[in-house]
């Protein structure tokens, strides 16, 4: 029985609730146990968790109380309930990763990121549901926007408990459209950083392309999540990581934006274009430059240029993974999805040669964008075709989160839309490790869009 | 009790034997069959391997001896009985990192460096030891030149079997000197790639500057072992990955060398500088140009900056571990050693603005190094301050080791010296990313002075 849930769910930021904390008005243990309540009454319909750490989440809320009433928080997300995508490391919970191949494993250890978000004295509240190995497999989530919908995926749990207001921000991950799409499909906010930007030590998710990203209810909960793990263990080992100040940049009104029309333009639906190009009036109306591929060369280049994003992608997150689907399919090929035992097969004979090639391919397409630097403050698009569609068997067309992650560059999806009675993503891509500025420019698109 | 050996350990190439398994006249179960006798002779007094897979090695050897009979072998290594260094998983084995708080811990998956050496036909004998966590503390393998003297570590496990001649190959890792010290130590070669040269994933040496290894009973083994790993899986995810041909690259003479004389240089043993003088008398005198810091401004000017290598790289692994430490001290401190316990909170206090300063501070030395391949093919120096020292408590001073590692360069190590009859090896060091180079000066330098 699919039921339609009356009432749209409503986020829960944490940082918003803070200064209660800090004056003594309230505590992060009353922030948990509001988050528990909505556990209960959410979960039995969306399948959020794979599991959950309820007492010691209760354990640390209380200490970050004390910690909190003692005027000395670990940070400003001190007791911030958060949950971690299940293909990243905790070592109080099993990381299943999606697949029974690795039902009840345990890493005994937390990934960089998690052990980050500890530090920073986060609540951790459980494991969140991410498709088998972060690819498309669905493993039941629902949209909590409407139960009979997809979540997207891979970050489906993720997605959905923070959209649900259960959890105010959850790790997730990207190599596709695994933040942005789910992030859109569930109406929150999603960050997908520059590649490398976030330490992926620990998570599963590790083709050149993935990236650690963040779901959350606002985009100040999403930077500051981002911005305690890096301040932490930094990006991945030997890179800058994430760039930016310890607290989100004030909101900047951009002076140029380019829209991008890329692959899969045409099979967006009518509602969600007129979403976008209503939007881009307002924009225009208000001072900001549109570029497009009328007017704009680069825009246009950088679009044809794209059109072979997914493809390119796939062929290099396939040559980066046959070998693990390979030992899973000796090991017991029963237990993974026909899709992924099929897909996993398809770049087999990619040679060293090919792959050197489609490596230096992908640079020459981030250098087409890059150029773009010099005219614009950022792209935007949508964050998916159009709102998540129905049926639980597949998560979503991830197209228009591609380029993003082909270009390694950071994207935020803004829950700005609503096509069919279901949220969609604004999305803001900006330039390689100038997250900081994506941010302010989504704040600023967020402050008059909203 | 300890036993000093009597005849010196001899090394088996296993390319050396495959002509054999060709023509027919023997066959890879053969020559496994001959380093299971020599792991019974030897394991007892030298404790290389935590644990081993004998059947299913030996069923391995006979699949590939069918293979030879066909005329379709795998690779031209398929056969080789290799060890895997116990901080690198194995689906079939346990990965303990040298560990008591990974006692019998498994990753249920291969590495991809793992994953890749099966593909090839090779033969996984068993896991090696490491010292804990890859870093300093020893456990307890012996040297078989004298089982009275370390091996050398981290990658001890696999110097020492490779030394023995139980085993044709095995994999190490180095970040600061856990192959090229060993590897001198044990009287094997030695082969630490460019960084991100073969790929770490499933690895849990996975620092900045952290390389998978190889120890080898021969330059042409060594070669051939990391060139099937990268044609299989490549380099870590997003880089190219060792470059050369599928064969080692044929001896060239060198025509211009600089030798390194870095920190530590003055408290190294009069017999072992001299047996590196001799060895210069004899390049030069076979028309060889050697730079010197005396002659040429450029080496100077290395030698200075690298006169910080070991504190700069202690400084970025610290950063780049802490968290972990931090964890593992939480879960259980008295199953650290002291020394890991005291060392891994040295770093805690640094920011990551300073991390970054060190790593823009890293890339400034390596420019420097890069600088020199304008006039020199190779640099060499000493593997190791001089042969294994007594005692098994600690693997010996590393710092010969360093600058290899910080610059991210290729380093092999030679075994063309003796000092108190233990070994000594003869460092090459490369430039980045022209690995196959640094083997063909090596091969040629074999070839003269064995």
């Amino acid at each position: 029985m699919v039921m339609v849930d009356q009432a749209k769910p409503v986020m829960r930021s944490y940082l918003a609730a803070t200064p209660d904390f800090a004056s003594g008005k309230a505590t992060p243990r009353q922030f948990l146990d509001r988050s528990l309540e909505l556990l209960d009454e959410w979960e039995p319909r969306i399948g959020a968790f794979v599991c959950t750490s309820l007492p010691a989440a209760r354990a640390a809320a209380d200490r970050s109380a004390e910690r909190w009433r003692a005027g000395k928080p670990l940070s400003p997300i001190d007791g911030m309930p958060i949950g971690i995508k299940d293909i990243i490391e905790t070592v109080d919970m099993p990381t299943e990763m999606g697949s029974p191949l690795f039902a009840g494993w345990r890493s005994e250890k937390d990934a960089a990121s998690v052990r980050a978000l500890r530090d920073a004295g986060c609540v951790i509240v459980g494991k969140t549901v991410t498709t088998e190995f972060a690819a498309f497999h669905p493993r039941g989530t629902r949209n909590p926007w409407n139960t009979a919908h997809t979540p997207g995926g891979s970050s489906s749990g993720s997605a959905a408990a923070v959209g649900a207001g259960v959890l105010s921000a959850a790790l997730g991950t990207q190599v596709i459209g695994s933040t942005i799409r789910p992030a859109s499909f569930c109406g929150a906010f999603g960050f997908k950083p520059s590649v490398n930007g976030l330490n992926r030590e620990g998570s599963h998710d590790y083709q050149s392309q993935s990236c650690t990203g963040v779901l959350a209810a606002s985009l100040e909960d999403a930077w500051q999540v981002a911005y305690e793990i890096v301040a932490r263990v930094g990006g991945d080992a030997g890179t800058p990581g994430l760039q930016g100040p310890d607290k989100m940049p004030p909101a900047a009104k951009p002076r140029r934006l380019a829209v991008l029309e890329t692959a899969g333009w045409d099979a967006a639906p009518v509602g969600a274009k007129q979403q976008l190009n209503e939007c881009v009036g307002r924009l225009n109306w208000a001072g900001i430059e549109i570029r497009t591929r009328q007017n704009d060369d680069t825009v246009a280049a950088l679009e044809s240029e794209l059109l072979n994003a997914a493809e390119l992608s796939h062929r290099c997150n396939g040559w980066e993974t046959r070998w693990f689907f390979r030992s899973m399919r000796e090991r017991d090929a029963d237990k993974l999805s026909p899709a992924i035992r099929e897909r996993s097969q398809k770049y087999e004979n990619l040679t060293l040669a090919e792959h050197r090639a489609d490596l230096k391919e992908r640079d020459r397409v981030r250098a087409v964008h890059a150029a773009l630097a010099a005219t614009c403050d950022a792209c935007i698009t949508l964050s998916a075709l159009g709102g998540a569609p129905a049926g639980l068997t597949a998560t979503g067309n991830p197209e228009f989160a591609v380029p993003a992650s082909l270009l390694g560059v950071p994207a935020l999806s803004l829950p700005l839309f609503e096509v069919d009675a279901m949220p969609l993503g604004l999305q803001v891509i900006g330039f390689r490790d100038r997250d900081a500025d994506a941010f302010a420019a989504a704040a600023w698109l967020v402050s008059q869009l909203k």
